[in-house]
């Protein structure tokens, strides 16, 4: 199917490799110098329906609600969820491969396991569990409870609270979560085949799933393959031997104060994630950079600066207010990101209009794919990315069914949402999907850089402006909660469609499958998510109590930030808005640098967007990151084919094992095993004391 | 010098070498064949009188001085002093190397810098700075003042005691020391050559010094060095890391356990040591095996089982005690260790009679050194063995000399001694003088195999047996401490000289000039090491209080050991010597199964003498060295020309860097810079406890 007519060229990617050879190189050159493409060019790509198999989605239900349970199980304990992507694309390879090995041995195989129809299920599982996360059944909704708010407030009487119930989740769910997969498909080509985004989850992911599905006699394929299982089994028994040492979040390797007692009061230090390793070699170098000038600007200076102010610009010393410290880094953070966010959407949008009206006055329609007989810088391209190019723009998803889909579903939704949440206005809900796709966009750029999604920061911005609009006199904490949960789903949806759109490009699967599979899977997900997280509501009475074994953290912290955020800015802590406006203005500033400067001469410029991160989560996983950086750039200095080969298949199965250790050690806290050792880190004075009192 | 007659054959030891390799082997492979000692052949090697140069006495002063200071703080505190060969030898060369160079600009350098002459350095400053540990200053010595006495009796009345003084320590270190230079010297040929006894520190230090000797050029020697500095920087920086960690005993790397609390308990765990890591890397693999048997049969198998016998069995139960559950260990591993010891001794007693008895038949007066002439075995020696080995030989000490001397200095000594100490008498000083060889070969032994110097062991032998002779009432206790300077002396100082003639073996220093720099040294150290500690005992007199900075902890152990062996055998715990005529008798029996099956047939059967040491260490550094076997075992799989090429170098890299460690840290240590935090390991309830403590 792929094109092999325009096979001069190919930039010869993929030469000569020295890691572990007892054979050398020359007598498997020829197959070295194939790319992923030409590995899998014998192989027949099936059309975009022929992706969408009834096994597929069989096996992405099962895997669903085992997903779906584990996320819920993490948002009601901890509320952190690590990406599952990897162990989604794993599982799904091996149920299928079990399924066809067995079909085939019986001869009843009618059509073969392919890699788009491994994409597919991850896709479909992916995005039927992340319905569990961003449908806050561990923050926002749950957050509106009866529990949550009588424990929140002093005075219990005359309390507003909505207790959750199966049926309007359900209707809630359905009427939010579509908007985000038609708000960004018309620009899933600038994203992905234009700015080249990485998304790091979904690079690693399509990488995995191509390994499994090589065609056998790839001899580079069968090393990358090799290297790829090696350092997924590394940072599988790497995860693993951490767990022991975990027995409450203080402990192990993940608060390793690698840099000292004082840097790591600052969230200075190495936390051991080969994940976060993995992704830092995955990203260019730049954005690790940016990362760590963030992470040294926020933590480093400006923390410590604003400290020395305390009691004059703001007097609440719980770190954890919105009114002490962490408003400043919240804030500044979501004002980086909106800087940064709207420069990116303003340009594209004036580019898009610019070329739009081009092509219009040059009486072409619509703006053509890239194909084989186009314009002259498609020779530049590598044999993999023309593939995957023309693949991807092959099957389109015409733009007015997005609009018009965004539209439709909108319409709804504006009608639907108010019946649910009174204190949740129609023309509240009208400015939300009027601002979403934008926030959307900004989202699906971030996450494409440096692999955070930011979906609850954009909720949390929903939170104080829809609050601060309803006021508090008009429910505006639920109204606020609400509206989180409107905004949060959008931008969620629409960024793990980009991450999967990415994984589809480079495993060739359609995007109209994949927009079909996500949309499935959502739906799935709309339906199972509610019935789990009913379950635990039912089976643990005391769920949601500070003391019980599922606190739900989050959802009492969003209620506390939906009560602030009705009393307007005018909470936040003193000079918090003044700095907010400096950084908004910076991070436009430094984008204008960069674009006059050129992509050439700007290479030492940081980027707005990643800088951020660390401002409200700290330096620790930018110096994983940096770590990776490092050991990318020693690699390529000591031997660059070798690293451009490797790097990416090292990094993937760095991601993968620590991803796929995301299942054990769920179910391990699902059967209630916890880890036996806490490995605990005291200063020399506090062990002494300690010592003292486990002497005596 | 070296014989380039016979230089057919050479077993290709050092072919094509596959790591990093930017350049390939090609253009190289000729350098990268020649052997370590063909790389040097051009080096002349000077006579032996030229490799003892002022200039390497007058910089082994001013090094043994500071690592007397290093060594005593540490007895005076801790009392575990780590081995400083390799910094001795290091340092060493960057003092004489520094003053040559300089000499050399100024034109006023007679004679280059030899690797000979830094080995004497080497062997010079470890000779003099060994005193410090074995003159007993924080043990069987200081265990006899005032001081410690009256801290360990409840009753204060007729106690006997000896205060130190400087003048009569300095004469009993004078009469004592340098017996076990004497001891061993004959049985040089028979340890280095014929067994090839592997000394890991002593092969180590000499990796180190003829790297820095290299002849420019040598590009496997080169990479060889690069290997070598690379995990000499990874092992010193890994360290240094650990250091930050480690704020008690307690704390830090030293003691995490990786297998889990109760394994812990039992001393199974890796200590995250280089050193050991090397040293597995450079013991034979049946070695490190044995240990890793020795420590599962003993801390695995016997101990538990022992301990279902409390009470019945034994009933102190402070876990030092020797009357509780630790006497077990520490005797049967006596026992081991004797069986294995004798049993060696009397095996290589018989065969050199046999040999020698068969020489004299054969009208040839002694065994002739293997030379070029010789027999046709020495054609199978590589290169490099046959210029050590003829080098080795070249320079004959006289056995007379060794007897005479031995003899000499023993007669002196025994009429000395009972002046000194006059609870010590004549006879027992003859026995202990009659049985020394026999032990100073036991513990040369092992330590070739272990890198284990078993001193203090001896001494705890001579502890008892004299202090059991002598009994209670004719101050057995003091006469039992001074038996044990006597013994430990004259072992440590056996082990010392044939690791030092390993080393000079490896280096073609003259086993002349090793033995006559050891001299000197030992001359030094018995001036040194009791100035120092007069320094220390006047500058602080709180010196051996337990509550003081300097608690000399072993100081008091001792006293306590030589009060119980007053009381002979039968305080021992009960079954305690069936058990030990069992072990000794297993030994025994291991090495005749050994012989008799033959060295191929053998290879299976563990050495008693290595599986002796972790019954009273525990396991943890048999856990370190099976992982550095391990890895050498998958690197030779992998690629058995590399590994043979580079293991050596790297191990020594890893044993050199934590060595040189040892330094900085004393000297830290000495400033009274403490490290600042404590990494804890917390069972999960025992945590849970704690953060209750620490958040009241």
């Amino acid at each position: 199917m792929e094109s092999s007519g325009s096979l001069e060229n190919v930039d010869s990617r993929v030469p000569e490799l020295n890691i572990n050879e007892e054979e050398r190189s020359d007598e498997i050159k020829k197959e070295e110098e194939l790319s992923v493409e030409q590995i899998f060019a014998k192989k027949e790509v099936p059309s975009w329906k022929k992706q969408l198999t009834i096994r597929a989605f069989v096996v992405s239900f099962v895997l669903s609600v085992m997903f779906s349970f584990i996320v819920m199980k993490l948002n009601l304990t901890v509320g952190i969820i690590p990406s599952l992507n990897v162990s989604a694309g794993l599982l799904g390879f091996f149920f299928v491969k079990t399924w066809t090995k067995l079909l085939e041995r019986s001869g009843l195989l009618k059509q073969p396991f392919t890699r788009q129809e491994n994409t597919v299920i991850q896709t479909c599982v992916v995005a039927a569990s992340g319905i569990a996360f961003s449908g806050g059944f561990g923050s926002y909704l749950f957050a509106m409870s009866e529990r949550v708010v009588k424990q929140s407030e002093k005075t219990q009487d005359g309390l507003e609270y909505k207790n959750p119930e199966l049926g309007w989740i359900i209707g809630f769910l359905f009427v939010v979560s579509f908007l985000g997969l038609f708000s960004l498909v018309p620009l899933r080509k600038i994203m992905i085949v234009d700015f080249k985004l990485t998304y790091p989850s979904g690079t690693a992911t399509a990488h995995l799933i191509n390994s499994f599905h090589t065609p056998e006699g790839a001899k580079l394929a069968k090393k990358q393959v090799r290297e790829l299982g090696k350092f997924l089994s590394f940072s599988f028994l790497w995860s693993f031997f951490q767990w022991f040492f975990t027995a409450t979040d203080d402990c192990g390797f993940q608060k390793f104060p690698t840099f000292g007692l004082k840097a790591f009061e600052y969230k200075f230090y190495f936390d051991f994630s080969a994940t976060y390793v993995g992704v830092g070699m995955i990203c260019p170098h730049i954005v690790n950079v940016s990362v760590l000038i963030g992470g040294i600007l926020s933590w480093g200076i400006m923390l410590p600066l604003i400290e020395t102010r305390k009691g004059h610009w703001y007097t609440d010393l719980d770190p954890d207010s919105m009114q002490g410290l962490k408003g400043y880094t919240v804030f500044i953070a979501i004002a980086l990101i909106l800087g940064d966010g709207l420069y990116s959407f303003a340009k594209v949008l004036t580019q898009t209009m610019a070329d739009l009206h081009k092509k219009i006055r040059n009486r072409k329609a619509m703006p053509l794919p890239v194909s084989e007989h186009s314009s002259p810088v498609t020779k530049t391209l590598s044999y993999d990315d023309q593939c995957r190019t023309q693949l991807f723009l092959k099957d389109q998803i015409p733009t007015w069914l997005a609009i018009g889909g965004y539209i439709a579903i909108a319409s709804v939704s504006t009608a639907t949402l108010p019946h649910i949440f009174h204190q949740l206005k129609w023309y509240h809900i009208i400015v939300i999907y009027t601002f979403a796709p934008v926030l959307a966009f900004c989202n699906a750029f971030g996450c494409g850089l440096t692999d955070w999604s930011l979906a609850s920061t954009y909720g949390k911005l929903a939170i104080f402006t829809i609050g601060a609009w309803a006021g508090a006199s008009h429910g505006g904490v639920l109204a606020g909660l609400a509206a989180c949960g409107v905004m949060m789903n959008i931008v969620s949806t629409a960024s793990d469609l980009m991450q999967d759109f990415k994984t589809g490009y480079m495993t060739l699967a359609s995007p109209r499958s994949m927009f079909v599979s996500q949309g499935i899977g959502t739906a799935m997900g709309c339906v199972i998510s509610p019935c789990v997280f009913w379950i635990f509501y039912k089976a643990f009475p005391d769920l949601g109590m500070q003391s019980s074994e599922y606190p739900a953290p989050f959802a009492s912290i969003y209620y506390n930030m939906a009560k602030l955020g009705v009393e307007g800015f005018s909470a936040l802590p003193k000079e918090c808005l003044k700095l907010c406006y400096a950084f908004f203005a910076a991070a436009i500033l430094i984008n204008i640098i960069r674009d006059a400067l050129g992509k050439k001469r700007s290479w030492f410029i940081p980027l707005p967007m990643a800088m951020a991160i660390p401002f409200f989560l700290g330096s620790y996983f930018a110096i994983d990151m940096c770590i990776g950086s490092l050991i990318l750039y020693i690699w390529q200095k000591r031997n660059k084919a070798g690293a451009d080969a490797f790097a990416p298949a090292v990094a993937s199965g760095l991601i993968c094992g620590d991803g796929i250790w995301a299942l054990p050690s769920s179910i391990l806290a699902l059967a209630g095993i916890k880890p036996p050792i806490c490995m605990k880190f005291l200063s020399r004075s506090l062990n002494s004391k300690v010592d003292g009192y486990l002497g005596s």
